[in-house]
């Protein structure tokens, strides 16, 4: 029996081998690849069991299994990179359950962050976790990839929710990490140690999720700067000054001409920097704490302050704040968004290297970032069918990382490793730590058939 | 040479192995155990390359190693077992460094988190995991049980603020998991991995924690109740109504009345239950915040609210808090604090179970509980030199853990498994993830020489 047959069996109608079928697999939304490789089959299972059949068969037949759901990351981690079949989630898309009193979701993987979150805004839960597609990015993404997003500075990333994750070991064997309760030292912190793996230590077929009440008012300040250097010390003054923001994010000259000429929304273009300023809680706090806000603001030199007063203001500046990456793609035909994180004392130094790399590769940099955790986005648009500006910007990102690394930062904060950044991973880290990993993954994996070739 | 002299040879001058100098460290905070073993020597290093060193040789003499701090855990995590030495941790006990800007601190294992935040506190900075004895309670110890505390609802435990530890594995390797950069996805979890691993994969010689500001303000609603279960339905409401308060603490009755008896304060002793609820933020948020959960406590059925007004008045109730364990061990020559979690439908169930075993086996319970987290402590008050009621309290135990399990609960929230629980762990967990669990211990500890037989 072939091997297409065999996963017929295990689900009937639910896999695609013809090439015509399978070509769309070979992308995802990170750059394309230079050698298009399909897989050898799509198959969309729907229960854990079905998954704990299709790794036995994948270990049988030696083939690398790809887990993918919408496929939004940034780093190459949803597509083939060798043989290998794709495991969808797209028929495991259901909130499972939502329980108020216990602050807890369980969820299986395919369901979208903004579903989640529609469905607990009617009940005033709030599930913090937000990249910036969050209309399609899925919540077994954000646990693949530990993702974030502007609100991590006071909420953390997606681990910080995760409660007890069911996996499929590469045994065929389905496990859960934990219970259903959020405070939890009972055994070894095998969720946290499945959060951020790529997919490359099991697949996961159920997610908890804890939850937290979502807050009565948010507001957004928006502060313009003469420069980035204003705009990073009063970063720091706000949070010296004891404000945990939900959001503190930058946003750069190019990236405010870019949205602003998009998609008109009245943002200043003639500033050098803003910073995006989120304050969450009690609607009378958040008042009496923006007026501190502002205070600070003005004393660090902020030029421009715009206040929201209602959550329909928020939306509309959130929404330019989101059109970044599409409004860049008005520019160049490619647009690679990147992520690195360096301590705070460290980002003026880091966003101007950012702007020395560009001019000397003659690459456009729009810079955005969630500077209050250090986490910068450098975008960098560019046309990667010119053949030169592609080398240049291969360049340009080796002494991006090394750069990065050089002074103490670190290669993600919430997008990842995956195939776009592997080269990178070992100088990262310090070898012993690399070594570990290593060996959890052949312990883990050690055939090496969950998602192969992306991160460790 | 003898083992003793080998030690010697890395540590000289600073091993311990005469009976009478070793006999102490047969024994924990943890209630004294049936046989009294005492370690073959204690050896005091003063760097990650000695622990190294003694890490090596005990790997060549097959001992294990207990790595101990100041030994105030409740499991029995930090005593002998078996044939072993213990690790002290006394020398190594400094703040290498803080650092305001970038909101880390840099810390040696014994260093106790009193100090530590006495030290940020000066810099407006907060190490937010306070166990009880948090003047003694050593941040190697909080990392090892990932500790938790009052304030656990709104921030977290300890792995909550572990970014990077520096740990010898079983070779003799130094590895540091990951950088001193807070948002982090490069590569697996190791940090987690090692956190509430209670020394058993390795032994921790440095940590990196994240900080936050310090709140401008903190202040204490103390609301008393005529029932249990009108405590634990207030507890709720407060969280449905958005309020993420920094403490929510329940204590009963039998406690109050012991710590009034003990050290009067002028709590009320004829009321069921208490709720100390601890607001945090800007003075203005505060104290505007407190109107609204005035609201909800009288709506609640609060009979008496107390509002302290500064940091000393919530210092006086705190402290009186804090005495429980002290007050209990007046009445009772011992006192047995379990630390056990079940999700906030279940609070009231739980404890009134414990009360009924309290009445069945005639042992005093003083239940006390972070009642947000679902994370309750009752107090067991006995006398161990009574057979009968060691017996008992043995079969009190037992029905205790496995009622918690049965209702979807869990062994530990922030005490950890050691040896006290460990008998129930393998109930507590699925039989694939004990396995899992297992697995990752011999890989990292092939020859189980890091705190054999505690936790896992």
């Amino acid at each position: 029996m072939t091997f297409a047959n065999e996963l017929k069996k295990i689900c009937p109608n639910r896999v695609l081998y013809k090439k015509e079928d399978v070509y769309t697999y070979a992308f995802d939304t990170s750059k394309n690849p230079d050698e298009i490789i399909m897989p050898a089959a799509v198959v969309f299972p729907k229960s854990a069991v079905e998954v704990s059949k299709i790794v036995k068969l994948a270990q049988k037949n030696n083939i690398s299994i790809v887990p993918r759901a919408k496929g939004t990351n940034h780093i190459g981690s949803t597509r083939p990179i060798k043989n290998c079949i794709i495991l969808h989630f797209s028929l495991m898309d259901k909130i499972i359950e939502i329980n108020k009193e216990n602050l807890i979701a369980v969820v299986e993987p395919n369901v979208a962050i903004g579903d989640l979150n529609f469905e607990l805004d009617k009940l005033n839960l709030f599930f913090p976790p937000d990249p910036s597609n969050l209309a399609v990015s899925t919540v077994v993404g954000a646990v693949c990839l530990n993702s974030g997003g502007p609100r991590t500075f006071k909420y953390g990333n997606t681990k910080d929710y995760v409660i007890n994750l069911e996996v499929v070991l590469a045994d065929g064997t389905i496990v859960e990490t934990a219970c259903n309760i959020a405070k939890n030292v009972t055994g070894y912190n095998l969720t946290n140690l499945f959060t951020g793996s790529e997919g490359t230590l099991g697949i996961i077929t159920k997610i908890t999720l804890k939850l937290i009440p979502k807050p009565q008012t948010r507001l957004l300040t928006l502060a313009y700067f003469d420069s980035l250097t204003d705009a990073a010390n009063c970063s720091n003054e706000i949070i010296n000054s004891g404000f945990i923001p939900s959001t503190i994010d930058l946003i750069d000259n190019f990236t405010l001409k870019t949205i602003e000429s998009f998609n008109p929304t009245g943002l200043l273009t003639d500033k050098k920097a803003a910073l995006l300023i989120e304050l969450d809680g009690f609607k009378e706090s958040v008042l009496s704490e923006i007026k501190l806000l502002k205070e600070i603001l003005i004393k660090m030199n902020a030029k421009n302050i715009v206040q929201t007063q209602d959550e329909k203001q928020n939306e509309n500046i959130w929404k330019a704040r989101r059109s970044a990456f599409s409004a860049l793609s008005q520019v160049m035909p490619d647009v690679i968004t990147e992520d690195i994180v360096v301590n705070r004392d460290k980002i003026v130094d880091f966003i101007e290297h950012v702007e020395f790399l560009s001019k000397k590769y003659n690459i456009i940099a729009a810079i955005m970032g969630h500077i209050a955790d250090g986490n910068i986005h450098p975008n960098f648009a560019l046309n990667l069918e010119d053949k030169n500006q592609k080398e240049n910007f291969e360049k340009l990102k080796d002494e991006l990382f090394y750069y990065a690394l050089k002074i103490g930062g670190t290669l993600s904060g919430e997008h990842g490793i995956g195939v776009q950044k592997k080269k990178y991973l070992k100088d990262a880290l310090n070898k012993n730590s690399y070594e570990l990993m290593k060996k959890i993954k052949n312990l883990l994996d050690p055939n090496d058939i969950f998602n192969s070739g992306k991160s460790l």
